[in-house]
Protein backbone atom coordinates (compact mmCIF):
# COMPACT_ATOMS: atom_id res chain seq x y z
CA UNK A 1 0.00 0.00 0.00
CA UNK A 2 1.46 3.31 -1.16
CA UNK A 3 1.97 5.72 2.08
CA UNK A 4 0.88 8.81 -0.06
CA UNK A 5 -1.05 11.01 3.34
CA UNK A 6 -0.48 14.04 4.33
CA UNK A 7 0.19 13.50 7.86
CA UNK A 8 -1.52 16.90 9.48
CA UNK A 9 -1.33 15.36 13.19
CA UNK A 10 2.51 15.07 12.68
CA UNK A 11 3.04 18.25 10.72
CA UNK A 12 1.20 20.06 13.08
CA UNK A 13 3.08 18.82 16.34
CA UNK A 14 5.99 19.27 14.79
CA UNK A 15 4.69 23.02 14.18
CA UNK A 16 4.04 23.32 17.96
CA UNK A 17 7.17 21.98 19.05
CA UNK A 18 8.80 24.85 17.22
CA UNK A 19 6.60 27.41 18.77
CA UNK A 20 7.15 26.01 22.30
CA UNK A 21 11.01 26.55 21.84
CA UNK A 22 10.44 29.98 20.51
CA UNK A 23 8.09 30.90 23.43
CA UNK A 24 10.71 29.21 25.57
CA UNK A 25 13.60 31.98 24.08
CA UNK A 26 11.57 34.57 24.12
CA UNK A 27 10.62 34.57 27.91
CA UNK A 28 13.99 34.01 28.95
CA UNK A 29 15.12 36.87 26.97
CA UNK A 30 12.18 39.72 27.65
CA UNK A 31 10.11 37.89 30.83
CA UNK A 32 6.98 37.74 28.70
CA UNK A 33 4.83 35.48 26.87
CA UNK A 34 2.19 35.76 23.84
CA UNK A 35 -1.40 35.46 25.35
CA UNK A 36 -4.92 34.79 23.60
CA UNK A 37 -8.00 35.37 24.65
CA UNK A 38 -11.35 33.27 23.55
CA UNK A 39 -14.49 34.47 24.22
CA UNK A 40 -16.82 31.63 24.46
CA UNK A 41 -21.08 32.34 24.58
CA UNK A 42 -23.77 30.53 25.27
CA UNK A 43 -23.57 26.45 25.79
CA UNK A 44 -23.24 24.85 22.44
CA UNK A 45 -21.00 21.44 23.51
CA UNK A 46 -18.88 21.50 20.05
CA UNK A 47 -17.73 25.22 20.60
CA UNK A 48 -17.12 24.39 24.20
CA UNK A 49 -15.37 21.19 22.69
CA UNK A 50 -12.66 23.41 20.41
CA UNK A 51 -12.05 26.37 23.05
CA UNK A 52 -10.94 23.33 25.29
CA UNK A 53 -8.60 22.53 22.72
CA UNK A 54 -7.69 25.81 21.91
CA UNK A 55 -7.17 26.01 25.86
CA UNK A 56 -4.83 23.46 26.26
CA UNK A 57 -2.97 23.78 23.31
CA UNK A 58 -1.64 27.33 24.62
CA UNK A 59 -1.01 26.05 27.54
CA UNK A 60 1.10 23.22 25.86
CA UNK A 61 3.53 25.26 24.23
CA UNK A 62 3.49 28.06 27.15
CA UNK A 63 1.47 30.08 25.59
CA UNK A 64 -0.83 32.15 28.55
CA UNK A 65 -4.46 32.00 27.67
CA UNK A 66 -7.61 32.99 29.08
CA UNK A 67 -11.11 31.81 28.51
CA UNK A 68 -14.07 33.90 28.76
CA UNK A 69 -17.39 31.88 28.95
CA UNK A 70 -19.90 33.72 29.23
CA UNK A 71 -23.90 32.96 29.65
CA UNK A 72 -26.54 32.39 26.58
CA UNK A 73 -27.96 35.35 27.46
CA UNK A 74 -24.92 37.83 27.40
CA UNK A 75 -25.74 40.88 25.08
CA UNK A 76 -24.11 42.23 21.93
CA UNK A 77 -23.09 45.58 24.50
CA UNK A 78 -21.59 43.17 26.91
CA UNK A 79 -19.16 41.37 24.82
CA UNK A 80 -18.14 44.00 22.76
CA UNK A 81 -17.27 45.99 26.07
CA UNK A 82 -15.61 42.48 27.09
CA UNK A 83 -13.60 43.11 23.36
CA UNK A 84 -12.80 46.49 24.32
CA UNK A 85 -11.05 45.29 27.47
CA UNK A 86 -9.43 42.73 26.21
CA UNK A 87 -7.87 44.93 23.33
CA UNK A 88 -6.59 47.22 25.79
CA UNK A 89 -5.14 44.27 28.17
CA UNK A 90 -1.43 44.36 28.00
CA UNK A 91 -1.32 40.43 28.25
CA UNK A 92 -3.43 40.12 25.42
CA UNK A 93 -1.90 39.39 21.73
CA UNK A 94 -4.64 37.63 20.35
CA UNK A 95 -8.26 37.90 20.88
CA UNK A 96 -10.99 35.30 19.11
CA UNK A 97 -14.70 34.95 19.26
CA UNK A 98 -15.60 31.03 18.92
CA UNK A 99 -18.51 31.05 16.69
CA UNK A 100 -21.32 30.51 16.11
CA UNK A 101 -22.91 33.29 18.27
CA UNK A 102 -26.65 32.73 20.11
CA UNK A 103 -29.19 34.25 18.05
CA UNK A 104 -29.82 37.94 17.71
CA UNK A 105 -25.71 38.80 18.19
CA UNK A 106 -24.37 40.00 14.82
CA UNK A 107 -21.16 37.74 14.63
CA UNK A 108 -19.94 40.64 12.15
CA UNK A 109 -20.15 43.70 14.21
CA UNK A 110 -18.67 41.39 16.98
CA UNK A 111 -15.53 40.51 15.13
CA UNK A 112 -15.32 43.83 13.38
CA UNK A 113 -14.69 45.42 17.22
CA UNK A 114 -11.52 43.38 17.58
CA UNK A 115 -8.41 45.17 16.82
CA UNK A 116 -7.28 44.36 13.41
CA UNK A 117 -3.73 43.77 15.62
CA UNK A 118 -5.31 41.21 17.82
CA UNK A 119 -7.64 39.46 14.88
CA UNK A 120 -5.70 36.29 15.37
CA UNK A 121 -8.22 34.47 12.96
CA UNK A 122 -7.97 36.95 10.48
CA UNK A 123 -11.77 37.97 10.32
CA UNK A 124 -12.09 41.42 10.39
CA UNK A 125 -12.71 43.23 7.05
CA UNK A 126 -9.34 45.18 7.43
CA UNK A 127 -7.19 41.76 7.44
CA UNK A 128 -9.84 40.35 4.89
CA UNK A 129 -8.89 43.35 2.60
CA UNK A 130 -5.17 43.29 3.18
CA UNK A 131 -5.43 38.96 2.08
CA UNK A 132 -7.08 40.21 -1.04
CA UNK A 133 -5.02 42.99 -1.58
CA UNK A 134 -1.79 41.37 -1.39
CA UNK A 135 -1.14 42.90 1.65
CA UNK A 136 0.74 41.79 4.94
CA UNK A 137 -2.87 40.51 6.83
CA UNK A 138 -3.67 37.65 9.88
CA UNK A 139 -4.47 34.74 7.56
CA UNK A 140 -7.40 32.82 8.50
CA UNK A 141 -6.05 29.52 10.27
CA UNK A 142 -7.72 26.98 8.19
CA UNK A 143 -6.31 28.14 4.83
CA UNK A 144 -3.18 28.78 6.27
CA UNK A 145 -3.02 25.14 7.27
CA UNK A 146 -3.86 24.04 3.94
CA UNK A 147 -1.21 25.94 2.26
CA UNK A 148 1.44 24.52 4.72
CA UNK A 149 0.48 20.73 4.26
CA UNK A 150 0.30 21.50 0.21
CA UNK A 151 3.66 22.82 0.93
CA UNK A 152 5.00 19.93 2.97
CA UNK A 153 4.24 17.49 0.33
CA UNK A 154 6.90 19.11 -1.74
CA UNK A 155 5.07 19.88 -4.77
CA UNK A 156 5.35 23.26 -6.47
CA UNK A 157 2.29 25.20 -6.60
CA UNK A 158 3.04 28.03 -9.13
CA UNK A 159 1.49 27.41 -12.39
CA UNK A 160 -0.82 24.18 -11.31
CA UNK A 161 -4.25 23.76 -12.01
CA UNK A 162 -6.08 24.74 -8.40
CA UNK A 163 -9.74 24.06 -7.81
CA UNK A 164 -11.59 24.79 -4.13
CA UNK A 165 -14.52 23.40 -3.79
CA UNK A 166 -17.06 25.62 -1.56
CA UNK A 167 -16.60 29.41 -1.20
CA UNK A 168 -17.02 30.25 2.56
CA UNK A 169 -15.46 33.32 4.05
CA UNK A 170 -13.30 31.05 6.36
CA UNK A 171 -11.96 29.12 4.57
CA UNK A 172 -12.99 28.47 0.64
CA UNK A 173 -12.69 31.92 -0.51
CA UNK A 174 -9.62 32.70 1.32
CA UNK A 175 -7.94 29.50 0.33
CA UNK A 176 -8.42 30.43 -3.00
CA UNK A 177 -6.45 33.90 -2.42
CA UNK A 178 -3.78 32.30 -1.42
CA UNK A 179 -3.16 29.25 -3.52
CA UNK A 180 -3.25 32.43 -6.37
CA UNK A 181 -0.71 34.38 -4.25
CA UNK A 182 1.48 31.40 -4.80
CA UNK A 183 0.92 31.48 -8.48
CA UNK A 184 -1.83 28.76 -9.12
CA UNK A 185 -4.38 28.81 -11.43
CA UNK A 186 -7.59 29.05 -9.49
CA UNK A 187 -10.84 27.73 -10.03
CA UNK A 188 -13.74 27.82 -7.07
CA UNK A 189 -16.79 25.80 -7.41
CA UNK A 190 -19.45 25.70 -4.88
CA UNK A 191 -23.58 25.06 -4.96
CA UNK A 192 -24.23 26.43 -7.72
CA UNK A 193 -21.85 24.98 -10.34
CA UNK A 194 -22.91 22.92 -13.16
CA UNK A 195 -20.92 19.32 -13.84
CA UNK A 196 -19.25 19.49 -10.42
CA UNK A 197 -17.15 16.66 -11.96
CA UNK A 198 -15.75 18.00 -14.83
CA UNK A 199 -13.89 20.77 -12.58
CA UNK A 200 -12.81 18.68 -10.03
CA UNK A 201 -10.90 16.16 -12.81
CA UNK A 202 -9.21 19.20 -13.40
CA UNK A 203 -7.28 19.93 -10.30
CA UNK A 204 -3.92 19.00 -9.72
CA UNK A 205 -4.49 20.86 -6.15
CA UNK A 206 -8.12 19.92 -5.17
CA UNK A 207 -9.50 21.67 -1.80
CA UNK A 208 -12.70 20.79 -0.62
CA UNK A 209 -14.40 22.76 2.00
CA UNK A 210 -17.61 22.06 1.70
CA UNK A 211 -19.44 19.95 4.39
CA UNK A 212 -21.11 17.80 2.53
CA UNK A 213 -20.08 13.85 3.43
CA UNK A 214 -17.88 11.92 0.37
CA UNK A 215 -19.82 14.77 -2.13
CA UNK A 216 -16.23 14.12 -4.37
CA UNK A 217 -16.54 10.52 -5.45
CA UNK A 218 -12.59 8.69 -5.97
CA UNK A 219 -13.12 8.92 -9.42
CA UNK A 220 -13.64 12.37 -9.52
CA UNK A 221 -9.87 12.69 -8.88
CA UNK A 222 -7.11 13.55 -11.38
CA UNK A 223 -4.18 10.58 -11.51
CA UNK A 224 -1.35 12.12 -9.29
CA UNK A 225 -3.45 15.67 -7.52
CA UNK A 226 -2.88 16.52 -4.33
CA UNK A 227 -6.66 16.31 -2.03
CA UNK A 228 -6.82 18.17 0.67
CA UNK A 229 -9.85 17.52 2.42
CA UNK A 230 -11.33 20.38 4.92
CA UNK A 231 -14.78 19.26 5.06
CA UNK A 232 -15.72 17.29 8.56
CA UNK A 233 -19.23 16.24 9.02
CA UNK A 234 -20.13 14.54 12.27
CA UNK A 235 -22.30 10.87 10.65
CA UNK A 236 -23.14 8.32 13.59
CA UNK A 237 -21.02 10.26 15.44
CA UNK A 238 -18.22 9.95 13.31
CA UNK A 239 -16.16 12.13 11.33
CA UNK A 240 -16.10 12.35 7.87
CA UNK A 241 -14.70 14.55 5.02
CA UNK A 242 -15.80 15.65 1.64
CA UNK A 243 -13.51 12.84 -0.05
CA UNK A 244 -14.81 9.67 -0.76
CA UNK A 245 -10.86 8.77 0.88
CA UNK A 246 -10.61 5.15 -0.21
CA UNK A 247 -10.79 5.39 -3.64
CA UNK A 248 -9.61 8.65 -3.77
CA UNK A 249 -6.38 8.08 -2.34
CA UNK A 250 -5.49 5.17 -4.72
CA UNK A 251 -5.54 8.18 -7.64
CA UNK A 252 -4.01 10.89 -5.59
CA UNK A 253 -0.29 11.78 -5.02
CA UNK A 254 -0.77 13.11 -1.67
CA UNK A 255 -4.30 13.50 0.66
CA UNK A 256 -5.18 14.12 3.75
CA UNK A 257 -7.61 12.20 6.05
CA UNK A 258 -10.58 12.96 8.15
CA UNK A 259 -9.94 12.96 10.66
CA UNK A 260 -5.74 14.42 11.39
CA UNK A 261 -5.31 16.36 8.48
CA UNK A 262 -6.51 19.54 8.25
CA UNK A 263 -8.03 19.77 11.95
CA UNK A 264 -4.92 19.66 13.71
CA UNK A 265 -3.07 22.48 11.65
CA UNK A 266 -5.94 24.64 12.40
CA UNK A 267 -5.74 25.51 15.86
CA UNK A 268 -1.85 25.25 15.34
CA UNK A 269 -1.97 28.61 12.85
CA UNK A 270 -3.64 30.07 15.61
CA UNK A 271 -1.01 29.67 18.14
CA UNK A 272 1.33 30.73 15.49
CA UNK A 273 -0.72 34.00 14.37
CA UNK A 274 -0.66 34.70 18.18
CA UNK A 275 3.20 34.66 18.27
CA UNK A 276 3.47 36.56 15.05
CA UNK A 277 0.71 39.24 16.95
CA UNK A 278 3.05 39.44 19.82
CA UNK A 279 6.29 39.69 17.82
CA UNK A 280 4.56 42.62 15.94
CA UNK A 281 3.53 44.00 18.94
CA UNK A 282 7.10 44.26 20.98
CA UNK A 283 8.58 44.69 17.99
CA UNK A 284 10.73 41.56 17.81
CA UNK A 285 12.33 40.24 14.54
CA UNK A 286 9.81 38.09 13.00
CA UNK B 1 -22.96 40.96 -40.00
CA UNK B 2 -24.04 39.91 -36.98
CA UNK B 3 -24.69 43.00 -34.39
CA UNK B 4 -23.51 41.13 -31.20
CA UNK B 5 -21.20 44.12 -30.21
CA UNK B 6 -21.93 45.80 -26.16
CA UNK B 7 -22.41 49.36 -27.15
CA UNK B 8 -20.59 50.49 -23.83
CA UNK B 9 -20.70 53.93 -24.38
CA UNK B 10 -24.47 53.65 -25.55
CA UNK B 11 -24.95 51.95 -22.18
CA UNK B 12 -23.04 54.33 -20.22
CA UNK B 13 -24.70 57.23 -21.99
CA UNK B 14 -27.93 55.64 -20.33
CA UNK B 15 -26.73 55.12 -16.94
CA UNK B 16 -25.40 58.77 -16.85
CA UNK B 17 -28.57 60.40 -18.11
CA UNK B 18 -31.04 58.34 -15.29
CA UNK B 19 -28.30 59.71 -12.95
CA UNK B 20 -28.59 63.49 -14.28
CA UNK B 21 -32.28 63.07 -13.31
CA UNK B 22 -31.67 61.59 -10.05
CA UNK B 23 -29.45 64.47 -9.26
CA UNK B 24 -31.92 66.84 -10.58
CA UNK B 25 -34.51 65.66 -8.60
CA UNK B 26 -32.64 65.23 -5.62
CA UNK B 27 -31.31 69.18 -5.78
CA UNK B 28 -35.00 70.11 -6.06
CA UNK B 29 -35.83 68.59 -3.21
CA UNK B 30 -33.09 68.20 -0.80
CA UNK B 31 -31.07 71.44 -1.82
CA UNK B 32 -27.55 69.81 -2.23
CA UNK B 33 -25.78 67.94 -4.80
CA UNK B 34 -23.32 65.23 -4.46
CA UNK B 35 -19.34 66.26 -4.87
CA UNK B 36 -16.41 63.98 -6.13
CA UNK B 37 -12.94 65.44 -4.85
CA UNK B 38 -10.02 64.16 -7.37
CA UNK B 39 -6.75 64.28 -6.34
CA UNK B 40 -3.79 65.20 -8.69
CA UNK B 41 -0.37 64.93 -8.08
CA UNK B 42 2.55 65.86 -11.08
CA UNK B 43 2.38 65.99 -14.66
CA UNK B 44 1.46 62.57 -16.28
CA UNK B 45 -0.30 63.45 -19.12
CA UNK B 46 -2.44 60.57 -19.19
CA UNK B 47 -3.82 61.07 -15.83
CA UNK B 48 -4.56 64.68 -16.91
CA UNK B 49 -6.61 63.67 -19.75
CA UNK B 50 -8.60 61.15 -17.42
CA UNK B 51 -8.85 63.57 -14.47
CA UNK B 52 -10.47 65.82 -16.95
CA UNK B 53 -12.45 62.95 -17.89
CA UNK B 54 -13.88 62.82 -14.54
CA UNK B 55 -14.34 66.30 -14.23
CA UNK B 56 -16.38 66.68 -17.51
CA UNK B 57 -18.77 63.97 -16.80
CA UNK B 58 -19.36 64.97 -12.98
CA UNK B 59 -20.66 68.48 -14.51
CA UNK B 60 -22.89 67.04 -17.97
CA UNK B 61 -25.07 65.16 -14.78
CA UNK B 62 -25.34 67.89 -12.58
CA UNK B 63 -22.68 66.83 -9.66
CA UNK B 64 -20.10 69.43 -7.68
CA UNK B 65 -16.71 68.71 -8.68
CA UNK B 66 -13.31 69.86 -7.57
CA UNK B 67 -9.74 69.00 -8.69
CA UNK B 68 -7.00 69.38 -6.90
CA UNK B 69 -3.98 69.72 -9.32
CA UNK B 70 -0.67 69.11 -7.19
CA UNK B 71 3.09 69.47 -8.17
CA UNK B 72 5.28 66.56 -9.09
CA UNK B 73 7.20 67.61 -5.61
CA UNK B 74 3.97 67.32 -3.19
CA UNK B 75 4.84 65.59 -0.20
CA UNK B 76 3.16 62.27 1.37
CA UNK B 77 2.30 64.09 3.91
CA UNK B 78 0.74 67.42 2.19
CA UNK B 79 -1.40 64.96 0.23
CA UNK B 80 -2.54 63.13 3.28
CA UNK B 81 -3.49 66.44 4.97
CA UNK B 82 -5.68 67.19 2.28
CA UNK B 83 -7.27 64.35 2.27
CA UNK B 84 -8.05 64.75 6.11
CA UNK B 85 -9.42 68.17 5.30
CA UNK B 86 -11.83 66.60 2.25
CA UNK B 87 -12.77 63.71 4.43
CA UNK B 88 -14.02 66.43 6.66
CA UNK B 89 -15.54 68.49 3.75
CA UNK B 90 -19.39 68.50 4.24
CA UNK B 91 -19.90 69.40 0.40
CA UNK B 92 -17.84 66.15 -0.57
CA UNK B 93 -19.14 62.64 -0.62
CA UNK B 94 -16.55 61.19 -2.49
CA UNK B 95 -12.76 61.30 -2.99
CA UNK B 96 -9.92 59.69 -5.26
CA UNK B 97 -6.70 60.01 -5.97
CA UNK B 98 -5.69 59.39 -9.41
CA UNK B 99 -3.03 56.44 -9.79
CA UNK B 100 0.33 56.33 -10.52
CA UNK B 101 1.38 58.66 -7.80
CA UNK B 102 5.26 59.84 -8.23
CA UNK B 103 8.12 57.76 -6.95
CA UNK B 104 8.82 58.00 -3.32
CA UNK B 105 4.73 58.39 -2.18
CA UNK B 106 3.01 54.96 -0.80
CA UNK B 107 -0.19 54.82 -3.15
CA UNK B 108 -1.81 52.70 -0.07
CA UNK B 109 -0.76 54.57 2.50
CA UNK B 110 -2.36 57.25 0.92
CA UNK B 111 -5.37 55.88 -0.10
CA UNK B 112 -5.94 54.59 3.29
CA UNK B 113 -6.03 57.80 4.54
CA UNK B 114 -8.98 58.23 2.46
CA UNK B 115 -12.29 57.50 5.21
CA UNK B 116 -14.16 54.09 3.57
CA UNK B 117 -17.47 56.27 3.59
CA UNK B 118 -16.10 58.54 0.81
CA UNK B 119 -13.59 55.73 -1.07
CA UNK B 120 -15.23 56.15 -4.27
CA UNK B 121 -12.80 53.96 -6.20
CA UNK B 122 -13.22 51.30 -3.57
CA UNK B 123 -10.12 50.58 -3.12
CA UNK B 124 -9.40 51.37 0.73
CA UNK B 125 -8.79 47.65 2.71
CA UNK B 126 -12.06 47.96 4.14
CA UNK B 127 -14.01 48.31 1.01
CA UNK B 128 -11.97 45.50 -0.40
CA UNK B 129 -12.51 43.17 2.68
CA UNK B 130 -16.10 43.78 2.98
CA UNK B 131 -17.01 43.20 -1.10
CA UNK B 132 -14.47 40.12 -0.51
CA UNK B 133 -16.62 38.36 2.61
CA UNK B 134 -20.18 39.36 0.80
CA UNK B 135 -20.76 42.72 2.49
CA UNK B 136 -21.93 45.77 1.38
CA UNK B 137 -19.12 47.97 0.25
CA UNK B 138 -17.91 50.29 -2.64
CA UNK B 139 -17.39 48.16 -5.41
CA UNK B 140 -14.21 49.00 -8.11
CA UNK B 141 -15.72 50.84 -10.76
CA UNK B 142 -14.38 49.02 -13.69
CA UNK B 143 -15.19 45.70 -12.09
CA UNK B 144 -18.53 47.08 -11.38
CA UNK B 145 -19.16 48.04 -14.93
CA UNK B 146 -17.97 44.83 -16.64
CA UNK B 147 -20.85 43.52 -14.76
CA UNK B 148 -23.51 45.48 -15.77
CA UNK B 149 -21.86 45.42 -19.31
CA UNK B 150 -22.09 41.38 -18.89
CA UNK B 151 -26.22 41.53 -17.12
CA UNK B 152 -26.91 43.92 -20.27
CA UNK B 153 -26.64 41.35 -22.82
CA UNK B 154 -29.62 39.40 -20.75
CA UNK B 155 -27.61 36.32 -20.18
CA UNK B 156 -27.55 34.50 -16.65
CA UNK B 157 -24.60 34.21 -15.03
CA UNK B 158 -25.58 31.67 -12.47
CA UNK B 159 -24.25 28.27 -13.18
CA UNK B 160 -22.01 29.51 -15.79
CA UNK B 161 -18.20 28.87 -15.87
CA UNK B 162 -16.22 32.62 -15.73
CA UNK B 163 -13.03 32.90 -16.70
CA UNK B 164 -10.99 36.01 -15.83
CA UNK B 165 -7.55 37.04 -17.06
CA UNK B 166 -5.30 39.07 -15.25
CA UNK B 167 -5.42 39.07 -11.65
CA UNK B 168 -5.10 42.92 -10.41
CA UNK B 169 -6.62 44.71 -7.32
CA UNK B 170 -8.34 46.69 -9.45
CA UNK B 171 -9.91 44.41 -12.06
CA UNK B 172 -9.12 41.37 -12.25
CA UNK B 173 -9.34 39.79 -8.61
CA UNK B 174 -12.96 42.21 -7.93
CA UNK B 175 -14.13 40.89 -11.06
CA UNK B 176 -13.55 37.41 -10.09
CA UNK B 177 -15.46 38.36 -6.50
CA UNK B 178 -18.37 40.00 -8.10
CA UNK B 179 -18.95 36.60 -10.95
CA UNK B 180 -18.71 34.45 -7.56
CA UNK B 181 -21.02 36.28 -6.09
CA UNK B 182 -23.20 36.12 -8.94
CA UNK B 183 -22.97 32.57 -8.25
CA UNK B 184 -20.97 31.90 -11.83
CA UNK B 185 -17.88 29.12 -11.22
CA UNK B 186 -14.82 31.41 -11.79
CA UNK B 187 -11.43 30.58 -12.52
CA UNK B 188 -8.50 33.54 -12.36
CA UNK B 189 -5.81 33.00 -15.10
CA UNK B 190 -2.46 34.66 -14.88
CA UNK B 191 0.90 35.55 -16.27
CA UNK B 192 1.71 32.10 -14.58
CA UNK B 193 -1.00 29.88 -15.67
CA UNK B 194 -0.03 27.35 -17.93
CA UNK B 195 -1.97 26.22 -21.20
CA UNK B 196 -4.25 29.74 -21.53
CA UNK B 197 -5.51 28.96 -24.33
CA UNK B 198 -6.93 25.81 -22.51
CA UNK B 199 -8.37 27.61 -19.84
CA UNK B 200 -9.71 30.17 -21.97
CA UNK B 201 -11.84 28.12 -24.02
CA UNK B 202 -13.49 26.99 -21.17
CA UNK B 203 -15.51 30.44 -20.82
CA UNK B 204 -18.93 30.79 -21.11
CA UNK B 205 -18.06 34.04 -19.50
CA UNK B 206 -14.29 35.73 -20.57
CA UNK B 207 -13.22 38.76 -19.16
CA UNK B 208 -9.59 40.00 -19.90
CA UNK B 209 -7.68 42.40 -17.85
CA UNK B 210 -4.14 42.07 -18.66
CA UNK B 211 -3.11 45.25 -20.75
CA UNK B 212 -1.54 43.09 -23.67
CA UNK B 213 -2.59 43.42 -27.11
CA UNK B 214 -4.14 40.97 -28.51
CA UNK B 215 -3.10 37.73 -25.86
CA UNK B 216 -6.26 36.36 -26.61
CA UNK B 217 -6.74 34.83 -29.89
CA UNK B 218 -10.21 34.90 -31.94
CA UNK B 219 -9.45 30.84 -31.80
CA UNK B 220 -9.02 30.86 -27.79
CA UNK B 221 -13.35 31.89 -27.88
CA UNK B 222 -15.59 29.37 -27.08
CA UNK B 223 -18.67 29.62 -29.14
CA UNK B 224 -21.41 31.45 -28.10
CA UNK B 225 -18.93 33.09 -25.10
CA UNK B 226 -20.12 36.45 -23.66
CA UNK B 227 -15.93 38.19 -24.39
CA UNK B 228 -15.65 41.82 -22.05
CA UNK B 229 -12.31 43.19 -22.45
CA UNK B 230 -11.10 45.40 -20.21
CA UNK B 231 -7.37 45.51 -21.67
CA UNK B 232 -5.93 48.94 -22.94
CA UNK B 233 -2.28 49.22 -24.58
CA UNK B 234 -1.64 52.29 -26.78
CA UNK B 235 0.19 50.83 -29.81
CA UNK B 236 0.85 53.54 -32.25
CA UNK B 237 -1.56 56.01 -30.88
CA UNK B 238 -4.47 53.61 -31.26
CA UNK B 239 -5.85 51.87 -28.48
CA UNK B 240 -6.03 48.30 -28.56
CA UNK B 241 -7.60 45.73 -26.42
CA UNK B 242 -6.50 42.35 -24.72
CA UNK B 243 -8.71 40.39 -27.65
CA UNK B 244 -8.07 40.10 -31.25
CA UNK B 245 -11.33 41.26 -31.92
CA UNK B 246 -12.36 40.37 -35.57
CA UNK B 247 -11.95 36.40 -34.96
CA UNK B 248 -13.56 36.71 -31.54
CA UNK B 249 -16.61 38.66 -32.44
CA UNK B 250 -17.59 35.45 -34.95
CA UNK B 251 -17.26 33.03 -32.40
CA UNK B 252 -18.68 35.13 -29.09
CA UNK B 253 -22.44 35.89 -28.60
CA UNK B 254 -21.48 39.33 -27.12
CA UNK B 255 -18.45 41.18 -27.18
CA UNK B 256 -17.26 44.37 -26.05
CA UNK B 257 -14.87 46.88 -28.38
CA UNK B 258 -12.00 48.83 -27.55
CA UNK B 259 -12.62 51.57 -27.32
CA UNK B 260 -16.45 51.71 -26.31
CA UNK B 261 -16.43 48.85 -24.47
CA UNK B 262 -15.63 48.58 -20.42
CA UNK B 263 -14.01 52.13 -20.64
CA UNK B 264 -16.70 54.54 -20.65
CA UNK B 265 -18.11 52.56 -17.58
CA UNK B 266 -15.89 53.50 -15.33
CA UNK B 267 -16.57 56.94 -15.24
CA UNK B 268 -19.97 55.96 -14.73
CA UNK B 269 -19.64 53.60 -12.45
CA UNK B 270 -17.67 56.31 -10.10
CA UNK B 271 -20.75 58.77 -10.57
CA UNK B 272 -22.97 56.09 -9.48
CA UNK B 273 -20.42 55.27 -6.51
CA UNK B 274 -20.71 58.83 -5.28
CA UNK B 275 -24.27 59.58 -5.86
CA UNK B 276 -24.53 56.40 -3.67
CA UNK B 277 -21.87 58.11 -0.64
CA UNK B 278 -24.04 61.02 -1.16
CA UNK B 279 -27.32 59.52 -0.25
CA UNK B 280 -25.79 57.00 2.40
CA UNK B 281 -24.30 59.94 4.50
CA UNK B 282 -27.66 62.19 4.22
CA UNK B 283 -29.59 58.92 4.93
CA UNK B 284 -31.44 58.95 1.54
CA UNK B 285 -33.71 55.83 0.47
CA UNK B 286 -30.83 53.67 -1.78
Amino acid sequence: MKNNIIDGKEIAKNIRAGLAKEIEMIKEKYGKVPGLAVILVGHDPASHTYVSMKEKACKKIGMYSEVHRLSEDTTQDQIIELIEKLNKDDKIDGILVQLPLPKGINENIVNYKISPEKDVDGFHAINAGNLFLGEKSFVPCTPKGIIRLIKETGIEIEGKNAVVVGRSNIVGKPTAILLLNENATVKICHSRTRDLAKHVKEADILVSAVGKPEIIKGEMIKEGAVVIDAGTTKVDGKLVGDVEFDLAKDRASWITPVPGGVGPMTITMLLENTLEAFKKRWNLEP
